[in-house]
């Protein structure tokens, strides 16, 4: 008899760094730039960027925020940290700091560096082609002077469809993004794609590709298989075996009533660890029996701390096996998948919980 | 001319200390214990317990895991802190180390405690009414030896319906609680309710209310007027302001097509913050206006770092404005409903985020 109560996060940083070479040779003239915002998608930024820094010599990382770029910086001495939300009066210090290179994308934004410029640095223009989120219009990039061009080191833009293989979208900003950078930045190195637009080919790729998404398992070009190595896995203890009577109810808002005698298992993990509410009466956890797998619907509403789950035709449940909640068989995909989100959500909110007993692979 | 990147997170904590004066009036007669578990709800743990049991004199808490009430214990030295999800072979050395007292739910648990006792400790024990979640059973209930049942210093159910002031569970899991406490722990004080439950009057709050939710400022008896007041706000930045031509697409997945020329607003913010992604195409933020309080709709996907929206009715937007997120006028509860789930999972991812710049008013 066993009685365990915390759920348990694996982060598969091998994988990390698999993923990563496997992109690399994706994309082998372009630099394999690592997208390590948001805490490297909720890893560990950190832990992340030293990793690649030191076993696969990159030299490029992207940020969302200054303040995620200094954080990483001890870890990364030498690389070029690109910040995507650019700089402004609340995040100067970090630049300053930690020697952060700007991505702009507006015109307001390139006056505040212009009276702000920090030496040494020459900031990336991010420029629109059809995803209509940051960055500079055409009739703003007109209204650029020779000098304020001459500001730059890189130009980039971000694909709107990437995960889409065939959607106009694509060679829509594609041929914009040529036409754009060839007129106003004829020698500027570009970058277009993220992991996403990496898969769309060697057109795509110009000379970085930002690699953050896929470097973390998730499909993003889920027209085919998955090319990438599962990166976590979730599991979380049976903390209790019971039988539900025929006409219960189960759970919040008693959403759930059994037609037919069942037995249940409750599951020490919910929403307070990450897993999605939008998964009550709907998603699934898994007991492995030999080569099989056995699924048990999640029935009820997930609460903050615990899953209930069906186990009625699943042999031999023991209160204290540990229920596998995201794992190679069912991945960040399925999961945002089943709550109607993606992969890349379910990942952001899963690592910055606290309970979860922490395992790294090195 | 102003350029802001960052997020900004509000802690009200004097509201969370007057949430809990109010909820101890609407209960005179219980103890009114805090449930911290999550972070505080994702608020910060530490801090909450800290000013409650120095400003409120606040004696007992509510974890979910050992780990956090460990966490805890420097914070309220003197105070019984409970953990939920019970004692396992995964936390007894947190139940040592902080004197931390198990809610036991199972059979099995119970064992475990027999075998594993923390002396100086008498856990409470948790019965099952409706929910169907943790507690013991009825069956399981008779099985008790007189001396296990001398173990316990508490008893306590949990509703599963508490927020709906006329749902029959209310009752019947009322009458089950008195009936299986009467028969089986005559003597021991006991706890059925949660913030909802304190809500349905004298009958329900028994020798001590949990009160978690209503204390953060979320609405647990939504049949009427919030009686609590707001505890989060969240602003973002407006980045750039641009014009949508028309025909033109935005964000991922091009889900949103503008039918006539729009103004739009990028604002720095995104489900890597813990905005529901959810709320793409559905959510909307705010620009306060004197008196009046104009919306923009969120327009396309949420993305991780930034949310578009649709500003061309809204007066005089700025770079570097502020848009509200979530306000008093638009709370999580306001929120929850617009994502497809409620407010305590939107609080609950909230607070975990470490790019916000973050303001605790005490």
């Amino acid at each position: 008899m066993m009685i365990l109560t915390r759920p348990i996060l694996e982060i598969n940083f091998e994988n990390i760094l698999a993923n990563y070479k496997t992109l690399q040779k994706i994309a082998p003239k372009a630099i394999a730039a690592a997208v390590v915002k948001d805490d490297a998608y909720g890893i560990g930024a950190g832990k992340v960027a030293e990793m690649l820094y030191q076993k696969a010599g990159c030299r490029t990382f992207f940020v969302a925020h200054g303040v995620e770029g200094e954080r990483i910086r001890p870890c990364v001495p030498e690389a070029e940290i690109f910040v995507l939300q650019g700089i402004g009066e609340d995040s100067i210090e970090s630049f300053k700091k930690a020697h952060l290179i700007p991505v702009i994308g507006s015109p307001k934004m390139l006056e505040f560096w212009k009276q702000n410029k920090i030496s040494g640095i020459k900031p990336m223009i991010n420029i629109e082609t059809g995803l209509n989120r940051l960055g500079f219009r055409e009739n703003e990039l007109e209204s650029l002077s020779d000098d304020d061009r001459k500001e730059f080191g890189w130009v980039m833009s971000h694909l709107a469809c990437g995960d889409e293989k065939d959607h106009f979208m694509n060679e829509h900003q594609l041929s914009n993004f040529k036409r754009l950078k060839t007129k106003y930045f004829p020698e500027l190195p570009a970058s277009l794609s993220a992991s996403d637009g990496t898969f769309l080919g060697a057109e795509f790729q110009f000379q970085m590709v930002r690699l953050g998404a896929a470097m973390y398992g998730i499909n993003t070009a889920p027209y085919r298989e998955n090319q990438m190595q599962n990166v976590v896995k979730v599991l979380a203890p049976v903390l209790q075996i019971a039988d539900l009577p025929k006409g219960d109810f189960v759970g919040y808002s008693a959403t759930y009533r059994a037609t037919s005698q069942r037995k249940i298992a409750i599951v020490s993990i919910g929403y307070g660890d990450g897993i999605p509410r939008a998964l009550s009466n709907v998603g699934k956890v898994f007991f492995p029996r030999g080569e099989r797998l056995f699924e048990a619907r999640i029935i009820g509403r997930l609460s903050m701390d615990n899953i209930i789950c069906d186990i009625s035709d699943v042999p031999e449940v023991e209160t204290g096996e540990m229920a596998h909640i995201i794992d190679d068989f069912y991945t960040l995909d399925d999961m945002g998948r089943d709550s109607g989100t993606i992969g890349y959500e379910i990942i952001s909110r899963i690592g910055k919980n606290t309970r979860y007993i922490r395992r790294e692979k090195f």
